[in-house]
């Protein structure tokens, strides 16, 4: 709860503690909650119990509005004010709420600015996505993208769009990630969908070695946003003019 | 079960197929059983529930030993009978079973040629690492190591043990990955033991950007394998000289 109310995204109605709960340990919140002007309140345990909806909650409980989205516009905007190249990560098909936690943390902690994320992946529950992330669902800046038409706008401001699958001839070693980029990663079971591969700059793989190995959709994403890291902190990137026919493959 | 026994690690008593159960969506198993000589027989689908102990099993169970892990002498047998640079990974500290199972099929997939488990990791369920690692927990030789004996052994033969801890001066991305080498990296909350931070060759850090932002154990050796093959496909690695001291500090 600290990392949600710090990262100040949510709007607070309200904060519950339990009657008799050890207010000790909840120090750390109500003072945060104190000064941002969240009212806290105790109630019966009770109440509490029933308000949790069978989730536990350990003697408190925030009446909070939903980790709130970017719009396709927003992440635009979010690009344009940016100070440095950006690195966004876009998921698509993942099925399982507790990787794309896992994918969240990760994406926090090698440094993307935002995850884009489809339509549908919503749906998943928010706890069960949010335990695994560690803080990073509040934290991180994530957005709803319904239509490819922010990723075509992202393009036109030269943020280059990579699209990883299976096969590419180049690998996501090979390609310079130095600049503000997009890095695209289907589930496991389909892939990216066509509308995103139709719109590709370059498509990257993630080389496995073993027959039959492969990795899951958090560690394929987390190898990607890695070597961009490790390229951005300045170790050997891409040969320039590996790249050099993207720019004009993009405006063409 | 197709990958268990095609990787022919584990004793396979009997495999029972449950009366009724559609044989065809199992025709692959048993062929390789016919092939192997494990027989097959048909049961009562309640003896095959009583004999899953509350797992679920689809039709088809199989009885068989445990997936064998390597002693220390093993492991040392595996790295000098390789033809090429080992890459292992040493695991401590990982609490959660189906962590370990993403780690394994990471593992698998970027090339470590075997994972170096603590003892009290091996009381994890079985069943519950073997699904997320996707036939990896099959397919990879895994080793118990109860002392630091056979680390000692393996650092006598060149093999570099590289230590992961928060804070350290160099990057994995500094160091040579190329040789023969352990990467070792421990649980969230501890970190790795004293008795194998002793004996480390150097001590690696992988960075993460954001403050309070970290990577899973998972995703942790998922970038450092990762580093690990990018420097052996060819991919630029560390300035050779950097790691120059290294072997005489092991061997003296």
């Amino acid at each position: 709860m600290f990392a949600a109310l710090n990262a100040r995204q949510r709007k607070f109605q309200m904060i519950m503690v339990a009657h008799g709960a050890h207010v000790e340990k909840f120090q750390e919140v109500l003072d945060l909650a104190n000064q941002l002007g969240v009212p806290v309140k105790t109630a019966d345990r009770k109440e509490l119990d029933a308000m949790a909806h069978g989730h536990t909650h350990g003697g408190m409980i925030a009446l909070a509005g939903p980790k709130p989205r970017l719009n396709g516009e927003q992440v635009v905007q979010l690009v344009e004010e940016l100070r440095k190249p950006a690195m966004l990560l876009l998921i698509e098909g993942v099925e399982d709420a507790r990787n794309l936690g896992f994918t969240l943390r990760s994406a926090e902690a090698l440094g993307a600015h935002a995850v884009l994320i489809k339509k549908h992946l919503w749906d998943l529950d928010a706890t069960e996505i949010a335990r695994p992330a560690s803080g990073a669902y509040e934290r991180l800046p994530l957005a709803q993208i319904d239509t490819i038409e922010p990723l075509v706008k992202l393009k036109r401001m030269k943020v280059r769009l990579f699209g990883c699958i299976a096969g590419a001839r180049r690998t996501i070693y090979d390609v310079n990630l130095k600049q503000s980029c997009i890095l695209a990663i289907g589930g496991e079971k389909r892939g990216l969908s066509g509308a995103v591969r139709e719109i590709c700059d370059r498509f990257v793989t993630i080389p496995a070695v073993a027959e039959g190995a492969s990795l899951s959709l958090s560690h394929a994403a987390c190898i990607g946003m890695g070597e961009a890291m490790r390229q951005r902190l300045g170790g050997g990137a891409a040969p320039e003019g590996q790249d050099g026919g993207m720019v004009e493959q993009v405006e063409g």
